[in-house]
Parts: C-alpha cells; sequence; structure tokens
C-alpha cells in the first residue's frame, strides 16, 4: 500500500476496501468475540428498550494545525459532538464518522488521528457505527476534514433550552476558559509558551450525568465552543429573551491565558474551549450545582434576569472595575478554523 | 450581506447567525403553526412509540462538478444518505447536515444547494433536524462539501445484510444502469450527448417499501453508487462467502450510456448510479419482486450460487458471446468526485 492517500482510495473499488480493512477498521473497535465487521449501507443502533427520547447532531471539523497542544482533529471530532449531545441532557451512544481527505495526505498521519478517535470514542464511552470516507484531489481539501454526527438518549424529562431559563436562574461554567484557543493560536503561529497550554478538550457527559444524579435540572446547558462564553451568553439571552448578568472577576482564567490574551489583545470571553461548558440552574440548585463542578474548577458567573421594558435580550457584565458594560459576541471568530 | 461566503460566516459570532437565519433555515422547513426553531446544540427526534430497530449511516459529498444534468449536490447528500437508510430496509426519518463551505463560495450558488435540500429532503419524506456549517479560506476546499447522516426505522424482521444471501437467490436491479456516471463525465468534459443523459439520482425507499408491502423479504439490497454494479456485486459475493452469477445480456443499459460507454472505453456495470439498487431475493419470491421492480424498468440479471471447493468468492459474467468471465471491481474509481 502506498504511503499517501490516493484519488483512488476514494473510487469504491478494491483500494477503498483495502484502506477500509488496513487502516480505518479500528475506528470500529469492538470487544473480543463480537465477531465481523458487517460492512453495509447502514447500521442498526441497539438501545436499551426504555431509553427515552433521542438527541440526534452533527458538526464537521476543519481544524488547522491537524494536531496541536493537547488534542487534534480526531480527539475534537470525537468530543465535540459527543458534547453536542451532553447539552442536550443526553448520553452519548452512537457516533458516525465521514472523512473527506486530500492526495497525498500521509497515511502515519491518517494512522494516529484514527487512533485518536478510537481512544477517545472509548473514554467517551460511544461506539463509533457507521462511516463513509471520501478522497479529493491534492489542493482541493486541507488534510484532512472530518464530519461526526451522534445519537444520544435523554435522560432529563424536563427539557433543556434557552427558552427554559427563567429570571433568577443562576450562571455557572464548568472550569476556566480559553485553553484550546489559545493551544490553537501557541501551535499556529509557533508561540513558544513556558509551561505550554494544552487544549481543554474533554468530555462533558461526565460532568452532566453527575449534576443529574446530584438532583440538578438544568435549564440550559451550552458548550463554549466557537464564539466562546461571550457568543454562547448572547443566544442564551436571545432564546430566552432575558438579560443576563456576568461578573467578569468570577469567570475563572488561568495566568498564561490572561498572559497570553494581554499581550495579543484577545479576551478570554470570546475565546473557544472544547472541553467547558455553561450550565443554567434553578437559584435553590446553585450550591448543589457548584459543589458538583467547583473541584474540577467550575464556578459561579452570574444570573438571569427580566428584561426592562423596551430593551432587547442583552448580555450585561460588570468588569473589574466595578462599572458595567453589555457583552457582545464577535461578529466573526478572531481565530478561524479552530475546531 | 456579501455576495460571497466570508471566512466569518463560520465563526460563531453574529455573522453566523446571519448566515444560518437568512440562509440556511429553508433547510428545516417546518409546518405553519410549529413554531419557532429552537436553534440548539442537538435536535430531538421524535419516532413512533412501536418504531422498530433504527438504523444509522453517514456520507460525504464532495461531487464535482456542483451542479449536473439531473441534480446537484444538495439533491444528492439528502438522497444518498436516505438511500443508505433504505438499502437496511429502513425508512428514512431524519438527517444531519454539514457544510464546509470555502470562502467565495457565491452565496446564489449556496442559495440553489440549500433549496434543492429542501425539496429532495421533502420528496424522501425526511426531517432536516440538525446541521453545522464551516467555513475554510480559498483554496483549502472546492466550493462546497456536505456530510449527511441518518436515522432511519428498520422496517423488516429478518436481517438484510450480504450475510443472509443463500444458494439459489435471485439478484434483480431496480433500473438501467450508469447514467448518473455518464450525466457527471458529461458535464465534466464537456460533452454534448443529444439528447443529455440525466443522472438517475432518485429516493429508493419507495420501491423498497413497495417490495416489502408486496410480501417481498429481501436477503440483502445494495445501492449501486461508487464503483457501481461490479463493486456491489463483489462486496456482497464476498460478504456472503458464494459466487454471484450475472448475465451480462440481461443488465439493463439505455443506448446512450452504452454509446458513451462504447466511445470511451468505460464499462456500463462499473458506472455509479445515486437512484438503482441490487435486490437478493429468495427464488420463491422473483415474480413478486419483478411485479414491483419491472414497471419503472428493473430486471432480473442473475443468481446466487454455491462455490465450489477451494474456490474463493467470485462474480462470474456470462457475455453476450456466451462465453464466461470474472467481473472484477474497478481497483479505483474511474471517475474521481462522482458523489
Amino acid at each position: 500500500m502506498s504511503d499517501q492517500i490516493l484519488l483512488a482510495h476514494g473510487g469504491g473499488g478494491s483500494l477503498m476496501q483495502q484502506l477500509i480493512r488496513q487502516e480505518l477498521l479500528p475506528l470500529y473497535g469492538r470487544p473480543e468475540g463480537e465477531g465481523e465487521l458487517v460492512l453495509h449501507d447502514a447500521a442498526l443502533l441497539e438501545l436499551p428498550a426504555a431509553a427515552g427520547p433521542l438527541a440526534f447532531t452533527c458538526d464537521g471539523y476543519v481544524v488547522q494545525p491537524l494536531e496541536f497542544p493537547g488534542g487534534d482533529i480526531g480527539r475534537l471530532a470525537v468530543i465535540g459532538t459527543a458534547n453536542d449531545l451532553a447539552m442536550a441532557a443526553a448520553r452519548p451512544r452512537y457516533l458516525s464518522v465521514s472523512l473527506i481527505l486530500e492526495e497525498g495526505l500521509p497515511l502515519v498521519l491518517l494512522r494516529r488521528v484514527v487512533a485518536s478517535m478510537a481512544a477517545t470514542a472509548e473514554q467517551c464511552g460511544v461506539r463509533i457505527a457507521t462511516g463513509d470516507t471520501k478522497v479529493v484531489e491534492r489542493g482541493k481539501a486541507d488534510g484532512l476534514f472530518i464530519t461526526t454526527s451522534g445519537v444520544g438518549t435523554v435522560e432529563q424529562a424536563q427539557p433543556v433550552q434557552p427558552a427554559a431559563i427563567r429570571p433568577g436562574d443562576q450562571l455557572l461554567v464548568s472550569g476556566d476558559l480559553g485553553r484550546h484557543g489559545v493551544a490553537i493560536l501557541a501551535a499556529r503561529h509557533g508561540l513558544d509558551l513556558q509551561p505550554p497550554v494544552l487544549s481543554d478538550c474533554a468530555p462533558l457527559w461526565p460532568e452532566v450525568e453527575a449534576l443529574l444524579r446530584a438532583g440538578v435540572t438544568p435549564h440550559c446547558l451550552r458548550d463554549l465552543t466557537r464564539g466562546g462564553l461571550a457568543s454562547a451568553l448572547q443566544e442564551l439571552a436571545e432564546g430566552a429573551g432575558l438579560e443576563l448578568r456576568v461578573e467578569e472577576t468570577a469567570v475563572p482564567v488561568i495566568e498564561p491565558v490572561a498572559r497570553v490574551c494581554d499581550l495579543l489583545g484577545f479576551e478570554p470571553l470570546h475565546l473557544a474551549n472544547e472541553g467547558r461548558f455553561l450550565a443554567v440552574v434553578p437559584p435553590a440548585q446553585l450550591q448543589a450545582a457548584l459543589a458538583v463542578l467547583a473541584p474540577a474548577g467550575g464556578a459561579w458567573i452570574g444570573i438571569a434576569a427580566a428584561l426592562a421594558a423596551g430593551l432587547a435580550p442583552r448580555v450585561l457584565l460588570r468588569t473589574a472595575l466595578g462599572t458595567e458594560r453589555l457583552l457582545l459576541p464577535s461578529s466573526g471568530e478572531l481565530l478561524p478554523r479552530i475546531c
């Protein structure tokens, strides 16, 4: 087999079969004794008989570089989609993986990404059930794009969505912000941070499950990916028709991230994360939620409030100086192709 | 709004919200009165209480050109994935749509593709439940890549898979072969075919459902996409551990397709289709299956047979001259980026 991806690897013929059988089978890793993988057009899902409603999501991944401190595109593609399910209070169960490969992609790189996806799927407790591979000519893609979709089982009866947020609800983040953005920035621009800042990319379902088990019934959950906390808050304010008030000093940011932001003029609240979420919980559950999230660095950051008459939904930030200002989402992304 | 896709449209900020609300909402078309679209990380699926097992599949689409006689990448992305579900005897229910856009893509083109996806989803009876959009820099993609994944409900109790094929089973195709391949070839190379050959791309579930309603219990179904009939037969022979015998003269090919093949040295059995499938049925059901498939151009093409001792699974073609030869899959694809 060539040590690079060839156009013919995407053609549906024997070379594609070879690619699947020699390089991609680790994705579909299965316990011993479960027999041969059935290579067919669709996979059958085995779900618990009493499973609740299903959640369904998808995300494309185009991050550059393909490997970065603390992760790679394969790990991101598994975690990101599993996390979107977790944000619907759904236990991630099954993923699909669609690869778009650029002709000339080194097979060793593909192998590392595939191994990373397989290991991450195991860490997340999800099974990669089905996949697809396409190859495009040199210069028509950027090494490797991955799209994953996921199916999960919803484990909270009450809806988890922006419209469920009520005035008085408490806002918490699950950890310090901005590490993924800084890790990508450093990798892309050759910043030699000492110590290096690693991407925070990590599965979120374990923390969501711990919240549910502690009796917390979140009104909304949102992972803080593209656009960071600022975009998430703005979308939630609009979806809820409320004002969200955030204390800037309460938002956890580690010192190396704050330093890079100071130096380059970024705001940590705009930086992408891949292992952090915002939880909006009823006021009476604040302590229970904090008890779950604080040990891993989570913190209370603010509250939801009714809108004064005539005002549009907005996010108000009280700064370290005690002044208030609107927190606006960025119009685009400060760092394109962060995920 | 710019008339082209900008990098910032993919950044998770306000421009991306604008793109979604102004350009992509038609994808999620919903009946009047069903209220606002909930823009959230994952969609909840509403499935019939007595729904059978679920089928799950995904496919990436990188076809060039993006629009071709008889279809476009958007129509293909909906039909291809819905058809993969149909091949598991599953009624297509929900799709996810992930777009990877190249900076500079004309918005008018995106609008046409989005409108085509919406119309095709309605034709297929599937709902687009969730989506994602990424933008990469000019020259890092080829206009537009689409990945769709699909969830369907399996409507036949017996497994539909290569391992279920038995000696004596009958092989049928659902229509004439090679139109999609020839349509792409003509569009790409400026062949002026008179009359033009249109892609066969079409939903397959209606024909599968008609088979099931007629009491046919197919042992296997396979759509004849990349690699065409030749690759599909080879994969099925290997999956079943059998010999498949095909009569070349029984395989339906329309005259304009045969003419292009003669001229350019292609074989219709290797050309891609996007609206044709192979059905493998028990011998007693041949007439019932033909009664369903023949009116739309379907035909019997051969049988499955036990392997003689010591032989590997294979596909045997009896040619128009009465001689027999092995039908081998192509190693790659004659026409890259056919879907």
